[in-house]
């Protein structure tokens, strides 16, 4: 295929767009790949769906190639479904609701488990059926709050979307794993770097959970990687190692000391090393217990208290106990309301007694597992001005259980306890596959018969690629100060050849060389605009526009050569003419 | 590719689903090519998705092939344009409405004028970046107050949508007629029977408009065509032919006469018959002109009075009404408290009186194109039980203009006055190509510079294809009482191979022959079940599904011969089983 610059629907800007917060999206916009339409709603424009559809294509391919069928399913979707697994509720302000004219309910998929259980729920009914994949790759809808960074966070996007379904958890393993390796090779032939990271899988009711992150200083995800193992992990999913009770038989009992004007956990430390001093080691942050306290609303519309406990040296990390509290918690700190409400709560000196036997109704207590039985801690004595020294876990207080919300930092051990530290690094989600479990076909009745004849539910696996997002996290992945610097596979040409200069002998022998490359079957993003069009700017353009290998039929013609420069690394070699076809197209097909 | 049922996602069904109307629509649900989300609303299982896709790369192929270049657009789109042109308000009832988490305004976009027109407005500024054409295929949505019919009137649909631009009307001429031959492709290629037939343009502004419309005695649309010529047109399109104005110097003055009881024309014509009898022929509806008003809503709230004057021997049309009204208009007959309003206008008597001199204000009078200048009528003197007799159109009254709205019928002449005559047929609307015009450049002021340096506003063809429509409409053309029969550019498998028997060697040879054929490029959709499956089951279900060649291994394998089937014929031949291979891929091929 040749497509001729002069005709393609397309517009290079020199300047930026005002809007575009990230490279990939001030370059797309730049490179006439895509133009807004509304806040996180975007319109293809030629050269960007080709790059989309090369996309699809390979996950179609890899999806096809594990045995996974397509179908599709509508965006327009009945209330009903998403009520029998109460997620018309659960998904709050975060999907697009509407009535039809005669006023029943409608979302747009943000999501479509409820669909998938549900036709298989109508075609299948016996063991014999399954195991069984099927996906779509299909337009999406969320109506997230702040759409930003071009299509990295869109509130129209594309999905591919599988599940597996299965009689048994055996079988979804299978089925979980083989859709863990086309993902591999999905995200191999995408050509940007990626990290598979350990997800958190609680919330949704599985058991095994995976993130594929492309690697990318704007990505909106947080990880971490082992300094020596291969251990890496979303910092939502990340444990603190196995701590084993620590012995308390000489740890003088509890005491309550006046420490007046401590409301911070700073203050507290200042106040510990100047009038309770240790022999041993300075009191730090790390020995005092902080509790903080929380007010969660839960979807069916209950509220309660939470006290998380943990080391005065961490914050807790909204992101990961957003992602403990689980899909459609909401949570808030304590405000002043909230502590006139609980008198017994001495704001900034919580300790035992309010969270212990005297801790009121409606009022939940877990720790952070580093609070494991025998280790001390100072902390509130439910009075303002006073804490509790020597207070031991176990001996002295416990929880009602423990959680996984303290920051991550940077030199936290590995949690595979190999004496590995924890770094973290940001990327892009760009996949998710995990064991989705029983939660939607025991919602929905999703059973088959089993060779015993008995009915079972089934098991479900959830695998996601967004083929929009990986546009622009390929892009942000690959581009230079130039421009856009695709990756071969999803390059929406495999040459641009410019003719530079104004001689017709320039055009012609780049005329020619076009058809020849077409008739090879290279694609060709022909520059072959006359008149005003200056060398220079089309360099530009073909930087810009970030096509693998650039061919330039210019000056050195009248000796007989043409320049083949490569985009990514910026390396040029002149070619003779008379093998520049050859040569062009054993780069392509390299 | 091979298929094989035993893993393929389908389920026959052998009884018709209590919703579906329509031969398609009940096959497509029987045969497992599509399911009811909601209604109006269609999943795609992986048959359905098959055919879906081929027809979508037809359209594809021969879009480009003319130099039409693919994009693609939101489905979500905001109010402001569509509010630009008008048609936010226009639309009524029958588009999607939503709100975002912020209360902005959005629709769920039934057809992209606007969106089109931005983005060339957005790209484009002079006349050298044109001849232009644009096409997406997409996702659109329309709430349809009764979805039917399955994929033939839903509310969720696929459509590709083109439009070109052009700095004037010859190269609009230009554009259009380069549509319309690749649209005539596209219909041979898709393999079912159409006719093209000449379309209303006047309320969309253009001049020139034409629909390809599928032969079906399900189709919503009427059509005509002419006993003689090759005059084809939409019903709302059908001109009458040029009326000469006739003499009527010899016609007496009008006279009103006294006609008790005559409310209906039937009763009226009784009547004339028996007391006013003419010598040289009795009377007929067709003497007498019967006035019929409407209240007419505009789109901007305004209401009027509309009276259509035709001939009493027809009835006014409603689809013709509202194709002259235009989008967004609604109309009702008069009722009792219209004719309160208008104490005037005697209802089953209304005359010239009423309707000239004495014409209420707000009332607008239109006739039927028959009624030509010198034309004789009896119509209602304007009171009750009174006629008058002689009534000349042009002497004694005259309209505000005329309009045809009135019933077409077979054996009406043909517009183009070759003495044929014109007879109805019933056709799916499966695309529209039409000369848009400068409609919505100019609401939207999509301008460019001509060859003088001056602006000027840029006119646009539309053109139109629905690919789901299409599904529905292929299998209303070619099932038959079997199942489904699909001509095989759009089949969703080449060979359907039924292994029909128990022994091991007719399964070992139906799977040898499955991969010679896939290995040959054919696409097989195998039935590979054992077990309880009876061959029985299985040529049912290859009826049903609609391969257009079937294979059927069976009996015939002990002598050496294989069964080749035609789905559509029904004709059968037994082929050597070392020629089977070759002689299905001929038939293929072919």
């Amino acid at each position: 295929m040749i497509m001729r610059m002069s005709r393609l629907f397309v517009r290079t800007l020199r300047e930026d767009p005002a809007d575009a917060e990230v490279p990939s999206h001030r370059l797309l916009v730049r490179a006439g790949y895509i133009r807004r339409a509304a806040p996180g709603i975007y319109t293809w424009l030629p050269l960007g769906l080709k790059v989309l559809r090369k996309i699809e294509d390979i996950i179609r391919e890899e999806m096809d190639a594990i045995g996974a069928q397509e179908l599709s399913f509508p965006a327009l979707l009945p209330r009903e479904p998403y009520e029998a697994t109460n997620r018309w509720t659960e998904y709050g302000d975060g999907i697009f609701r509407l009535q039809d004219r005669k006023g029943a309910d409608y979302l747009l998929g943000p999501t479509h488990e409820e669909m998938f259980t549900l036709v298989v729920k109508d075609l299948y009914s016996s063991y014999k059926d399954l195991p069984l994949s099927i996906y779509q790759i299909q337009t999406k809808y969320r109506d997230e709050a702040r759409p930003r960074a071009g299509l990295l966070r869109g509130r129209e996007f594309i999905m591919k979307d599988s599940y597996s379904f299965d009689v048994d958890d055996a079988g979804l393993d299978v089925s979980y794993n083989k859709h863990r390796d086309a993902y591999i090779r999905i995200f191999d032939r995408l050509g940007f770097e990626y990290a598979i990271v350990e997800a958190m899988s609680g919330a949704m009711g599985g058991s095994k959970s995976e993130e594929f992150l492309a690697k990318a200083s704007v990505g909106e995800d947080t990880y971490v990687r082992c300094s020596l193992c291969d251990y890496a992990a979303n910092v939502e999913a990340v444990h603190v190692p196995p701590i084993a009770p620590v012995p308390y038989d000489d740890v003088p009992a509890a005491h309550a000391e006046q420490t007046p004007d401590t409301p911070t956990i700073e203050t507290l430390v200042d106040h510990l090393n100047e009038r309770f001093a240790r022999d041993d080691r300075p009191w730090t942050a790390a020995d005092t217990l902080k509790n903080v306290l929380f007010t969660v609303r839960h979807p069916d519309g209950t509220t309660e208290a939470l006290a998380v406990g943990l080391p005065g040296d961490r914050e807790v990390d909204d992101k990961r106990l957003e992602a403990h509290l689980g899909e459609g918690v909401v949570f808030a700190p304590f405000g002043d309301e909230d502590f006139a409400a609980q008198p017994t709560l001495a704001k900034g000196y919580i300790g035992p007694g309010a969270l212990g036997e005297k801790k009121p109704a409606g009022v939940r207590y877990l720790v952070d597992p580093r609070v494991v039985e025998g280790t001390r801690w100072v902390t509130g004595a439910d009075v303002a001005g006073s804490h509790v020294i020597d207070l031991v876990a176990g001996r002295d207080f416990s929880a009602d259980g423990t959680i996984e919300v303290a920051e991550v930092r940077d030199g936290d051990p590995c949690p595979r306890g190999d004496g590995g530290v924890l770094e973290t690094a940001r990327g892009i989600e760009m996949g998710h596959i995990f064991q989705l479990g029983r939660k939607y076909a025991e919602a929905l009745d999703l059973k088959v018969l089993d060779e015993n004849g008995k009915l079972v539910t089934v098991t479900m696996g959830s695998y996601g690629i967004g083929p929009s997002r990986a546009v622009a996290a390929i892009a942000e992945g690959t581009h230079d100060e130039l421009g856009l610097s695709w990756p071969r596979e999803v390059a929406p040409a495999d040459v641009h050849l410019v003719a530079a200069g104004k001689e017709e002998a320039i055009f012609a022998a780049a005329e020619r060389i076009a058809h020849e490359l077409d008739k090879k079957g290279v694609t060709v993003l022909y520059d072959d605009r006359a008149g005003k069009v200056s060398p220079g700017v089309k360099f530009k353009d073909a930087e810009l526009i970030g096509v693998p290998t650039i061919v330039v039929v210019g000056k050195g013609l009248a000796e007989g050569t043409i320049e083949v420069k490569d985009r990514a690394t910026g390396t040029r070699e002149d070619v003779p003419a008379d093998h520049l076809v050859d040569r062009v197209v054993r780069i392509v097909k390299a």
